[in-house]
């Protein structure tokens, strides 16, 4: 199942395999059993690197929600019309997504059951309602159409490129990064913006 | 768990008591044990009515799935330019969506374990195919940008719309279907269509 020693083990490798093991079961169905027969070492050995299975669960969500609010403080995303940092964050939320692919998929599956998946739900909220935000500072600034409501309009796009978790395998085979984040942000910013030949 | 009694019992109310249990316990996770408690009438009782919970399952994707395809049927569906066709299926899938949520729901979930999964997914993706087909149709008569894949702009608008099932709730409370199939088309024509001022 793996090629990694015992004493080659960190917490980072541990990491990657139960975030396998989380979006292939769902976390509620993964025992610390499931963990120690993926990763091949035994569940004494993972009690040496994290207190739980729940701690795992928080250190995989905080790397995609660290990856998300880091988008925010880029220089783009703080400089310019609101309407061009709102199509820069789009097109960073969709590179995250995609550069870390298990984690923010295992991030959209939380439901909500434990106290960490609860403060995940929580951080996802936050996030959403800022880039909400930017939305609704660009409909103020007149840069995108007024006929659509702003919450609306911030679920229906967090829709689309969150679903990409569903299809999107970086093996080199199907679409490339580039060619994803390109097209939903111009789908994105087309479709915020309006035409002049809308009805 | 409900107020129907063992003789009112019908395939159609049964329908919707199991297209509830598998949306909430998954259709793997759902016993039949499960479907006789829920629905409140004994193993041998729904035997009566239907083979298993395969059928179940056949039936209720079915449901989704004529409500979909049904819509290619319309009149506005067959007559007109293609962005017409395309924008008039877009509005459709989306009403279908809110107005059987629970089966369209369960269709969306359909994973392929089964051969009624398998068959579920081989008709998902001839509907796909069916509106790729549009957009295609679409973007050779101009009416659609051409800086953006067809088979990838058809999975993105999917995964707009079918993102609804994730938040939309029939209570009155929320967003109504109006407003709600109003704000995708808007966003999806718009984005297809792109603008003069796009990079």
């Amino acid at each position: 199942m793996t090629t990694a020693k015992r004493d080659t083990y960190t917490p980072e490798t541990l990491l990657s395999v139960a975030v396998r093991v989380f979006n292939e079961r769902g976390y509620d169905g993964t025992s610390m059993e499931h963990l120690s027969k993926a990763a091949g070492i035994s569940k004494s050995s993972i009690y040496h690197h994290v207190s739980g299975k729940e701690e795992l669960l928080r250190r995989a969500v905080s790397r995609a929600l660290d990856g998300l609010f880091g988008t925010l403080e880029e220089e783009h995303a703080r400089v310019g019309t609101a309407a061009e940092r709102l199509e820069y964050v789009v097109r960073r939320m969709v590179e995250v997504l995609m550069a870390e692919l298990p984690y923010v998929t295992l991030l959209l599956r939380v439901r909500g059951n434990t106290g960490t998946e609860r403060w995940a739900l929580e951080r996802r909220r936050e996030f959403d309602h800022r880039v909400a935000g930017l939305l609704k500072a660009a409909a103020a600034e007149g840069d995108v159409r007024d006929d659509v409501e702003v919450r609306l309009a911030t679920r229906l796009v967090f829709g689309m490129i969150n679903s990409i978790v569903e299809w999107y395998r970086p093996d080199g085979r199907g679409m490339g990064e580039r060619e994803v984040a390109d097209a939903v942000v111009r789908l994105v910013s087309g479709g915020l913006r309006g035409g002049a030949e809308e009805r």
